[in-house]
This record gives C-alpha cells, structure tokens and sequence, in this order.
C-alpha cells in the first residue's frame, strides 16, 4: 500500500476513573496525541472516532465523537462515529488510513474512548451481549441461562480446554502468559495494573470460568487513545520520526454457508494475516515486537499459532521459551496487552498501536525492545459462529 | 475528486413492518443493489453498515453489519459500523466513496438500515434522545421536563417561529411542503405514506408543536436502503448507465469557541454546501433535481436557503411559485421526502441517494423529473448547540 505516516500518538491511563467523564479521557488522549505529533487542531481534517459502549452504558448512543469533542477547536470537521467492539479502535484507524490514501484528508484524528465503570455493573454486561447477535443469545455456547457476566470468559475458556485436550497444553501455560504480560504491564505507565504477578499467584486467584481464573483476564477500564495519520508528504514537515503503516486489514467473522462449515473453517486471524503480510511483504519472521488481543491469556496463544510465530500446537512451547517475553527474540504485548494494561473497549486497538508507534521509535523506557523496527498489531471484537466478529491487524515500520 | 460511480441502488419499501427483522430488511436492500448492478456477493470486498437505533431499541449495541449480513454469502469480508444519527446512511456513503478512492478496495456495498417500531415506544424515544448530547439533555431549547417523542419536533417548531417572525413566512407554506411531498410520495412505491395530501388536510392535522402538524413531520419507520460504489474503471465493466459521485462532504456541529458565537456561526448545510460545490466545480443553478432532510417541513425550507436555491428569507416564494414541485424547474424531495417517503434513520441518506441515482438514470417512473442530469443530497443527523450534529451533502451526475 502507499505510506501512510503515524506522525502523533497518546493515551491516557487505563483504569477504574469513575470521577472522568468521556468529554475528559478523550480530550486528555486526543491533546496528548496533538502535542506528540507537535500539530495544532486546526491542521486536523477529520476525526474518526472509535467506541463501542456508551450506548449501553451511558445512552450516549448517537454522534459520540461530535458529543466527546464538543467544545473542542476540532469541532466542525468532519467526524466519523465507527463501532466494531472490541476491534474498533483498529477498525477506526483502518478507515482513517484509507481516508489519506483516498486523497480526501490529508491529516486526520483517530481517538477511541470507552468508559465501563458504571454504578450499575448490569449495563456494562449488557454491552457485553450486544457484540453477538443478540437474536441468538441463548444459542450461545453452553446453553442459555449463563451470566452475562461470564459470556466472553466462557467462549474463552471452551477454546482453551479445547486446546489442553488437543496439545496436552498445561493451565500453567495461560498463568505464564498472564505473568509475563503483567511483568511487562509493570513497566508501562499508563497501565491499569503495575503488579507483576507470578504462575502461582495466577493460578492461586479465583477461577472465572475453568481453566480461567481471574488474573488470566482482562479487567473493566476506563481510557482513551489517540493517534494522528498523515499522508507522507505532509508528515515528513512535521516529525523526524516517521513510523509507516506498512500493512492495514480488518475482517469480519465467517457465518453460515461462507465459512465451508466448522470444521474447514479459517479463523479470521489467519486469514487476515495473510493478507496483512501480503500488503507489507514481510512475514511473522520479520517481526520485532508484537501487541496482540490477550482479552484472556489463551488469546495470546492462539495468537502466536494463528499469526505464524509458531506452528499449530507449538504455542505452549513458544511461552515456556521465554521468547515472547521482554528480553526475547519477539516480545509480545510489552505494553501489558489487554490483562495488565487494561481493556477499554473502544481504546484498546488504539492502545495497542500506540505502543508500537513507540517501541519502534525507541521511546519505551523500560519496557524498550532494542532495536526494533518492525512491529504488529492484533485487535478482535465481538463474537459470532465461533470467530471473533471483527478482526484488524496492522503492520508498523520505521 | 476522482471519480466514483453508483453502480447500483435499492430498497425496501419503507413503513411500519413490525413482521419484519432487521436481517430481512437488510438482506432485501442488499440483494435488490446487487441485482440492480448485475453484480455477485463475491463482487463485493468491503460493507459499510449504517444504523442508528439498533442498540437503544434491539439491544444489538455492536457488530451490526456482521450481525445483518450473517449467513450471506458477503459474511467474512471487511464490514465497517458507521453511525451519525438521521445522517448514518450519507456518512458511510461518504467512507464509501473514500474506501474506493484509496485504492484499497474496488468494489463496495454501502447498506443502511433501521427498524424503529417496537411494542415498546419509549425504547425508541430514548434513541432519538442519544443524538444529542446527553449530559445536557435538560439543559435543551424550552428547558427540562419535555416529552422525549417532541424533542427533536420541538428543536424544529423554534426554527420555525423564528422563520416566520423573520421573514412573515405564514404557516400554511410547511404545509405546502408537506402536502406537496405527500403528492410526490403518492407516486413512489417504496413510500411509507402513498396518499396526496393538500394544504387544508395538513393544517387540519394535530399540532405536535405549534407551529407544527402532525402531517409536517416525518413519521417512524422500518426500512432499509442500498447502495454499490465502484471505481470507475471497474464500474465501466458492469453498467452502461453510470452515476458519477462528483462531490462528497460531511461536517459536524460548531460548537464552543470554535462556532464564534451563535449569532455569527454559520450553519452545517451552508459550510458543506460551500465545499461540495467546489468540489463539484458547480453551484445551485445547476441542479435539476434534489433531496433535502425535511425531518419536518420547515427543514426543507431551510435547505432551499442554506444550499442557495434563494435568498435567505425567499423560502416561501421560492414554494410558492412552484419550482420545486414535480414539474417545476428543480423539484426537491420527488422521492417524498422524509414527510412520505418515510425516515428509517439509518437508511434515510441511502434513500435519498437512491432516487436520484434512479432520477439521474431516468428511471424514477411517474415522479421521473425530464432530463435530469444533476442531483444533490442533504442529509443531517443529530443536535447540538443549535445546529445538526452532522450533515453530509452530495452531488452526483451522469
């Protein structure tokens, strides 16, 4: 694809913020964004603007970005409200990248906030079961009857015994991807949790839905993350420190006749991958550093087989190498991924590429992944015939 | 711009269909576009889905596009949720239009659609209640207290007076409008309400909010509406009749500092209508035909000013003489408006797209505006600080 330029990135932190409104996490992220890129609002043309729950949550369901930006020197432009659950941040930034390469804008906004924290943890849930086909809840796997609560978890946990039952993979292997990530989230500070946690401390939490217990997933969070694109031409005026868009793909769940059945079926990472290496020209060998979608640790595993880190079954192997940990050969999720950094829907896609924006610029800090210059992201939402709804990954270089 | 072409378009019928999913609407507007192209599903790389009111009133918060379109042949592709209030449909036509333009994706589907009648009308009042910004619900025109079903009707009864007092616009020119939409909608068969109406029988209707008959306002709605955008090279393959989109445009609210205070802010229809025109290398002469945003009647009147058909103030002459009646020199709204056509929110800018792609091709029947070769679309969305949230105009020709 032509180049793309992330030229500003910003987050706040992640975490429990009942006392901020929406208004103040997506101006603190979109403000910190501004001043990385060292632009004004008015150099921005449009906004994209990614959030998947104050609808449910807050009854903010209609022009969310217009509302979160009122007030603002962005008001005016051109805003696009874009929802694909969990992946909608990856999906808002997708759609800006194309708004560039169409021509049309030439620098442009991509902010996602989310804020779950709510006296009333019932509507949070209920934002949870809008992201399947509300129609077939009851048809959910398991049965109906199930909390709400536990909806994601359970699917995750179905795939995770699935995959101990097939690979002989050990419950300790999720309890290791969870410490690591929360080792890492340690050294991040924007992160929700700064606790590093150990296999034992992991496995001894309580358990959510068998084999997951509670620290193997990610929290509620409240946050925000932005992230300014430009065309190259433009963004070469503004930043020494170009980081490219090699690589853009976002996919939607395979259903009914078109998936060939379950069995045969491809899941959306892999064929998203194939497309996303086949736009960069690069493959998971090339790959410096990683942040991918750990809603629960088994993700992080699938992650690593589905993206080509390790072949199908390997993935526990790849775990106990230490590999994927900081100081390895392709660190995953330096940042803390979902578990440790936090899980704000709308943000997290934006979180995730934010941090690669910075690992690849060398401005990590402690988290740093030395020499790194080429890094992906994995973001997924929603949940429909036994794949993730949406799924996004992209490929960042320097 | 570059060139986009319309390819093909289609609806359902819209009105009350409470027999009737949202994955039946959805699946009827779809096929009939692609039918319409002459084209297959496998055609199709990417969908952009536009709705508004899925989550307030069905509980179908995320993933929608994927949650409609499941179990067709076009599950599993790039599907993007797109919303901007009563503007949704032109919005994701708009990114539409961008996708193509990227060089990313060649052909596209834009689908909107909305089911709005649910036994349970408040459900469908706090919907309409989320366009605005809800932190400052009560803090609307009037103050606190007021019904949910006349906020927005309200919003338009004061622009209204404030026109009348004005200009000495008398109330009896909305009831033209609308009964000369109504006429217009006697001729569509895809129109909510098929039966002529005249001034008296509108006058005669309940006042909603004086000034403001029932038969002025736009009615609830099922329904859902389609389109497929192409390259032009592309498109060349498939069609001998094509659409060219020769200005697109979105802008949002001006609001705090940035609008320079309501007296001197101009409004979201003339700031687009600017852009648009340039964009079109074209100005409101040159049109032949229009559909506007009569939510309410006095919307349309506001609309012949704001897109410069007159003067400020000349809105009532410019109904009086006729002109924008079928028949006259540059009709507006002979799809109906949304007054007859009806207003499913999130499928209304891909109706108003439709019947001027069908005007443009000469195929619009008995409301068929001779030699039509320009068109333009307004649609807006949303309410704050005096103005729509969003609006989005555009300009096509063959």
């Amino acid at each position: 694809m032509n180049r793309v330029v992330v030229v500003g990135v910003g987050m706040t932190r992640f975490g429990k913020q009942p006392e901020r409104s929406l208004k103040e996490l997506a101006r603190e992220a979109t403000r910190a964004a501004l001043e990385d890129a060292g632009i004004r609002e008015l150099a921005i043309e449009a906004a994209f603007v990614s959030n998947a729950m104050a609808g449910a949550i807050w009854r903010q369901e209609s022009v969310r970005g217009q509302v979160f930006l009122s007030g603002t020197e962005l008001a005016g432009i051109p805003m696009f409200n874009v929802e694909n659950a969990c992946a909608s941040g990856s999906t808002a930034f997708h759609l800006a990248c194309l708004s560039v390469l169409s021509g049309m804008y030439d620098t442009v906004l991509v902010l996602g906030v989310e804020k779950m924290i709510h006296p009333d943890k019932d509507r949070t849930f209920r934002a949870f079961e809008g992201a399947t086909d509300v129609e077939s809840l009851w048809a959910f796997p398991g049965g109906g009857g199930r909390s709400r609560q536990s909806m994601f978890m359970d699917y995750y946990a179905e795939e995770a015994r699935r995959h101990m039952e097939l690979y002989g993979t050990p419950v300790e292997i999720f309890a290791s991807i969870a410490a690591k990530n929360s080792r890492h989230g340690a050294l991040n500070p924007y992160a929700q949790y700064q606790v590093p946690q150990t296999v034992e401390s992991v496995m001894a939490s309580r358990v959510v839905s068998d084999p997951l217990r509670l620290l193997m997933c990610s929290p509620l969070s409240d946050g925000a993350a932005a992230a300014i694109v430009a065309r190259e031409k433009t963004a070469r005026r503004w930043t020494s420190r170009p980081v490219f868009v090699a690589g853009s793909v976002v996919l939607s769940a395979l259903t009914g006749p078109a998936s060939g059945g379950t069995e045969k079926k491809r899941s959306n990472v892999e064929r998203a991958a194939e497309r996303v290496y086949a736009q960069a020209g690069l493959g998971p060998r090339d790959l410096d550093v990683l942040e991918v979608h750990d809603a629960a640790a088994p993700g992080e595993l699938w992650a690593y087989e589905q993206l080509g880190l390790c072949s199908p079954g390997e993935g526990a192997r790849l775990v106990e190498s230490g590999d994927t940990a900081l100081g390895g050969s392709v660190p995953v999720n330096p940042g803390g991924g979902l578990i440790a950094r936090g899980h704000p829907v709308g943000a997290t896609g934006l979180a995730q590429l934010a941090e690669i924006v910075w690992q690849l610029r060398g401005e990590a800090g402690a988290r740093q992944v030395e020499g790194a210059r080429t890094g992906l992201t994995q973001n997924a939402g929603g949940f429909l015939e036994g794949d993730s709804a949406a799924v996004s990954l992209h490929v960042l270089t320097r």
